[in-house]
């Protein structure tokens, strides 16, 4: 099982965007959305041993983490739209501190980065970090941020975390999770 | 310069398409859009030496060819509603056999594959290929079809061309570029 974790920075916490703008009124949350395409999808099938939680940290409400489950989401398609259609229809469902499915294979609970690093051992996709192809083994569980850096409150949870790079050029966070798929299909196959 | 084309076996040759359902009323256009993210875009820049090539072979006018060139369009985002949007303005301009420059840095010509390869030496992105980690060499121009697979009609015109994968799983269009990049990004710097 492989988890990616995005955090949006300004992405939205309530169904109130609209799915015709989902940078602006969405608080970039076409950055997210091309993230689980990233992270699920295969061609003509789906990576079912892989979750993708996105950290949502924009207005109005708290945190909310919503989790992708390879292995479980149904309705998903390929296109932006789709996902943020699912983020849409999970968002405002009420929930707690506890996973709760809120569509099939689509999770919502309250919280953040915080509670997730008590249960992966994330290593950070960071241009500045080691390249991936010289690892001798890759953990199972990577986290990235959207378009905005880390906070420093944010880097404080996460200076204990390896860094690692995919490559000589900065990519968008998406590019960064499909070549790092690529690296752990060819080490697995 | 490197080029990449990608076929849209489907999609539509005039701009009656909605931004609103790229893949049924654009015929999968979201797969078309995803290509030019993934070929134009790097975190907080463009790839201003990539030229992405739509051919658009769908419903109902004949097959047009629209070029995005990385060096000068302008007023492109990386969601798929944005390139999409580009798209949707330049179809519908009157064009002839030759480029004509629709919207800043986005151009569009009537016909379509056969065309291209006159002009370029194609390599194809295909799972059956040689892996591209092991080529000496790699071209500077590449070939990838959208969800279905080259026509018999385009292998036909494809027989010559070398295949290259990109790894051992079978990926998306937009995926093999970002991955194939990664590639030549190493190889470059």
């Amino acid at each position: 099982m492989t988890s990616f974790a995005i955090i949006g920075h300004r992405a939205r916490t309530d169904g109130s965007f609209s799915l015709n703008d989902l940078p602006g009124s969405g608080g970039r949350m076409d950055v997210l959305c091309r993230c689980v395409n990233a992270a699920l999808f295969l061609s003509h099938d789906l990576r079912r041993d892989v979750d993708c939680y996105l950290v949502l940290c924009g207005e109005p409400a708290g945190q909310r983490t919503v989790k992708f489950a390879g292995g479980l989401v149904r309705s998903l398609s390929p296109d932006e739209r789709s996902a943020a259609a699912l983020i849409k229809k999970v968002i405002d469902v009420p929930c707690g501190s506890e996973f709760r499915e809120a569509a099939p294979g689509v999770f919502i609970r309250k919280g953040g980065l915080e509670r997730l690093l008590t249960e992966h051992r994330f290593a950070v996709l960071d241009e500045k970090g080691s390249d991936v192809q010289n690892a001798p083994e890759l953990p199972d569980a990577f986290l990235l941020s959207d378009h905005l850096n880390f906070t420093d409150e944010e880097e404080a949870l996460l200076h204990d975390c390896p860094r690692y790079s995919v490559g000589p050029k900065c990519l968008h966070a998406d590019h960064a999770i499909i070549v790092l798929h690529n690296e752990l299909d060819r080490r697995s196959c």
